[in-house]
């Protein structure tokens, strides 16, 4: 058995996948809300098809309670689905009352095909594998939406009037940090414990879902829906 | 298909489990708890034990987050998690911690085969099954506890300087009856929609989980273990 | 609790998906099987696709011998897992092993982006759902397959020198239609017990694989792979 | 990351359970199936409890093929649990037929809490853990019964006479043998790839089961039931 290098497991991981995450970061979906020229339009149908998204994005955590062993790692999960269906999903439930879209419209809204590739992929694989595969499924949406809030708060002046304010503050703030912070910590020290196959089956995850993000703001962006 | 009369489902399973429920109510550890003559050697044998237990409790309540289709209900779930972990576990972390009992050997106790037998009961019904089942398989602890600390609360007097006040408070306390009860509501709601066959079904986990809720108590109170 | 018309349920949502099963049936790749004009270079793509794509498929049968309840159905999945591990993928097995390609090359292909999406799907409606969930999933496929094989049997002159002859005989075979058959009459039997919400659910779960099942054909044919 | 020796993993854990094996060979059970003694009645008591297990028990044979990455052990599970589902619940089915119990008595039957315990303890570690922790689960049943059974083979003089000589004959097959040597030679084989820890964790599976497999064979000969 041998291992490859293993100091911050997630630094390696995240290098892997670079390519991919530039063309996230530089996705038209994305410049467009960083200046604004994003139509509200195209954002709602992003905020609905996310919201769908996120019900099944909770029940990830909901799973890493079960896998979980120890006290302490089943309470952080805990914390992520509580803050998953509070804190974030309010977030899209405030935008959408806004212009109008109540909670019975969102709840009735459906996945698209790259939505539900996407969500069934972590599923699967967080029910049949082990708490570090969950991890390295779940993690590239919540590293990467840091990412960008942080990004684009950098390079956006007076968010305070930006129509998409409120979202970057939320991806961006501190206490989304610190639940992304944790997660990749506690990925650091799962795959401590892995063998060579087991970190590549992770890093797999990993591209994978890293890709079906990149899918899901192109989706969105051009509106892909069932061909038939 | 035929339907057996739905009013209440939960009363009628009640019912049908009543000689069990007895045997709960008048079993020598609860009454040991109430007159205040249970060793607290056997009572922090109890709490050691039921803090293993609750951690496998809590993950039904995960897996109630995962199998629900609704919003709100993913949110029920997730409060009740949250109130396991942190409300009902804090109560034996702090009894634990009165004498000398630490975190760490509260995570290193081992369940015994009873223990074992009731948890592993529900996670596989939780897992395999409907919501449904997987409420009908939890409701016997919570509602009976309940009922316990309710009866409890009534019967003694001065809870204030009684050894077991706490854990008796806890469980007669209103915020641990609305979560039972918004439990009995939604099996309720469930089992409009099950036909006799499935309700049958759901009869038969409520017994047999009263059954093993029985059987806990005996172990605690005989301090039943592994034969060989 | 009403309910819809549960005589032939398989029926009803065969009618209900009938659009998107005529696309499937006209699909250049099936035509192409059809005529014979299919490059077998295509053909090979497909069969290697289809291979990682019916172990996972493969997998369903597993989890039906799981939820089911009866020694009966047990042994029909044990008997559906064992004809597509075996019987079917064998067929896949000596058309590559015709042209070179091994059994390990076979076993390194990896998903396409739509392949994955189909099989997940299956797999999480699978884990989380009812029996009656599970084979509403995975019947578009074997029902399909047998309606395609027939078709063709009956519209292909000589299919002893038609290049893809196994594949048709295959499909179009008894065997093969009798347990597609015993599916529909599970899955019959099944709906009578269900009330219209739920079968509401299982109308949509065909539907969805139906459509996966469309764009699997459209992917093999014009080879759909990540966008990055 | 430590590693305890690997040699032969199944080896060590064997030697570890060791005392609880030798009370399982030693069982007055075991003792009456080999000089006879057993009552006929008694034997049936635990054919029919022993049915009921072998349906959960296949259904660990089934979570094997889901578990499973490769079309080879995907193969051997699928032989696993035919095997089991038809000649060894044959066996079972054939016995009682033999005193007039016919499939539906046997169909009826329900699991007593210690045939429950066991079940459902493999059943939640396989739907959650690792398919190294699945088999460390399943493995003491199977792999003391071939022990037995090829003990009482070469002890028991004329078995073509013996009361009991078909259930011998069974376990003591060189075919049951070989299931169980497959068995054995994977968990060796996935074990080489786990840290010290992983390798306690599997340990502890297989002493559990092997707990419980006595504590079976003591159910089915003093005719434990539910309490209450």
């Amino acid at each position: 058995m041998t291992k490859i290098s293993q100091d911050r497991f997630t630094r390696q991981i995240h290098n892997r996948v670079l390519p991919v995450w530039e063309h996230i970061h530089h996705h038209p979906f994305v410049l467009g809300i960083k200046d604004g020229s994003l139509p509200m339009e195209r954002f709602m149908y992003y905020m609905k098809q996310d919201y769908v998204f996120l019900k099944d994005y909770a029940k990830l955590f909901a799973l890493g309670a079960v896998k979980a062993e120890d006290t302490e790692t089943i309470k952080w999960f805990s914390s992520l689905l509580h803050e998953t269906l509070h804190t974030e999903m309010d977030l899209h439930r405030s935008y959408c009352k806004e212009i109008g879209i109540g909670e019975e419209e969102l709840e009735a809204e459906r996945a698209t095909p790259i939505n539900l590739a996407y969500t069934r992929y972590m599923l699967t694989a967080s029910q049949q594998g082990s708490l570090a595969e969950l991890i390295s499924c779940l993690l590239p949406c919540m590293w990467s939406y840091h990412e960008i809030g942080t990004m684009l708060k950098r390079e956006v002046e007076n968010l305070s009037v930006h129509p998409y304010g409120p979202w970057i503050e939320m991806y961006a703030s501190e206490e989304f940090g610190s639940l992304s912070q944790w997660l990749k910590d506690k990925l650091d020290e799962l795959a401590e414990e892995k063998t060579t196959r087991e970190l590549e089956g992770l890093q797999n995850h990993f591209l994978t879902t890293s890709r079906f993000e990149f899918m899901f703001w192109d989706m969105v962006y051009y509106g892909h829906e069932w061909p038939v």
